[in-house]
């Protein structure tokens, strides 16, 4: 299971006010932090200052650069920061997101597609989220299309099968699940992500459904999530979820997490 | 999810205590907290004194009688202790169990026949466990040629797949759930049920590991487990499972537990 630290984004008070003051150390301790708990990636997301966004996105990845080797998800749907910031990094980043909206793909995907980097791509349509299984496979079936036509080899492509607030929609968790086990029968290459938190929109304890969600979309297929590395009771859910999904020879994850500390 | 109260188990110390000393408001006080915490079923097993066994269950029973109206589930290989308990029982029992093993299959099947019984099938032969799925599936047609025969219809069977642990076979929790899947795309009338703590034997943190197996069972179509029910993060696990399979409309089960305080 592959780890995005979802931390150091700009949309989160606490971080916006940290790129406003330039407070470095904040963003470096984040970078640290979920560096040491396992992430694979870190996402960067500048935030909503559409002016700001190239300098705030050079700025903070030559601080977290300045403390980890971490590879960075840079994480904005705008080409020309996406262009500046890409100039800054040390290793190869991912791109979050592309998603079916034409602009994005045509301005986008040529990034993606000349640098070489990962790309997680949002199975929704002009910004709305389709209800229907039939019509997520649709937009990903056209955002592959395109894709492959950029000569992006799939194994690059991270889908988000995007999952809509159970507490109106009964059956969201298992409709994003049934889209993974879908994609991957069709299109064995591709790998999957997810953003946890929109499943428990507006329900109490989320932290337990999104604990629950990752779960049972891992048995699905996921093998990415975006997600807080510093949240030991969900990292000890996918250890664990590794151990019984058959994925951990000799229980060897399992008992490392242990010995470090991770149940207790 | 049905739930199948485990505790007034005499093969535990303290319980094989509170039976040999005759102590009833031990034995009454466990029925009771078993049953707030939403138990379907209560396992009654008296333990391992062949002799006394008879005599016990019959204790048992009338002493959990006295506190709760929670139909039981009667614990025992032992054909005249089964005969003798259920004359004792106040409503329809549950028989744990019955396997692929003739003997037990010949005198333990009429009981539940003539009674009406609900029973739970083991997915094993002659007391051992088959490691692999299709064997597994040979065992389950066996047993329920012979519990069709009796008359006993497919509604009253609950299978139990048997989860071999996963410190020592790496695909265990896969295989159970594979079998849950087979059979009930084969037999679908059938119910499942599980004990959860077998997966985990000689891991450490082993309440993470059964919970996390639960939760994958459910996936595959569990619908019933033998289980601690007072052990509130398992319950936790199970409602927050039951919504994110879509098996909770309105959110009322989970919206309810955490009103009670369920995930606090």
């Amino acid at each position: 299971m592959k780890i995005i630290g979802e931390k150091i984004n700009g949309t989160r008070k606490r971080v916006a006010q940290a790129i406003a003051e330039r407070d470095a150390e904040y963003i470096r301790d984040l970078a640290i932090k979920q560096t040491e708990a396992g992430s694979t990636w870190l996402d960067v997301n500048a935030g909503t200052r559409p002016d700001h966004e190239p300098d705030d996105l050079v700025w903070l990845i030559e601080n977290i650069q300045a403390v980890v080797e971490t590879p960075l998800a840079l994480d904005s749907a705008n080409p020309k920061a996406l262009n500046v910031a890409i100039q800054a990094v040390n290793k190869t980043p991912m791109i979050n997101s592309i998603s079916g909206e034409p602009d994005r793909l045509e301005q986008i995907l040529p990034i993606v597609a000349k640098h070489g980097c990962e790309v997680i791509a949002l199975a929704m349509d002009d910004k709305k989220i389709p209800e229907t299984f039939d019509k997520r496979m649709e937009v990903i079936d056209m955002v592959l299309q395109h894709t492959r036509a950029a000569g992006i080899p799939d194994g690059k492509v991270y889908v988000d099968p995007l999952a809509l607030t159970i507490a109106t929609m009964n059956q969201s968790a298992m409709i994003a699940c049934d889209t993974i086990r879908a994609v991957h029968g069709k299109y064995p290459d591709l790998h999957f992500t997810m953003g946890l938190s929109n499943i428990s929109f507006g329900l109490p304890a989320r932290k337990q459904v999104n604990r629950g969600f990752l779960i049972l979309a891992m048995q699905a297929g996921l093998d990415c999530a975006i997600l807080d590395p510093l949240d030991k009771e969900l990292r000890a859910a996918i250890v664990t979820t590794e151990l019984l999904l058959g994925q951990d020879k000799y229980c060897k994850g399992y008992l490392k997490a242990s010995r470090a500390g991770l149940f207790d």
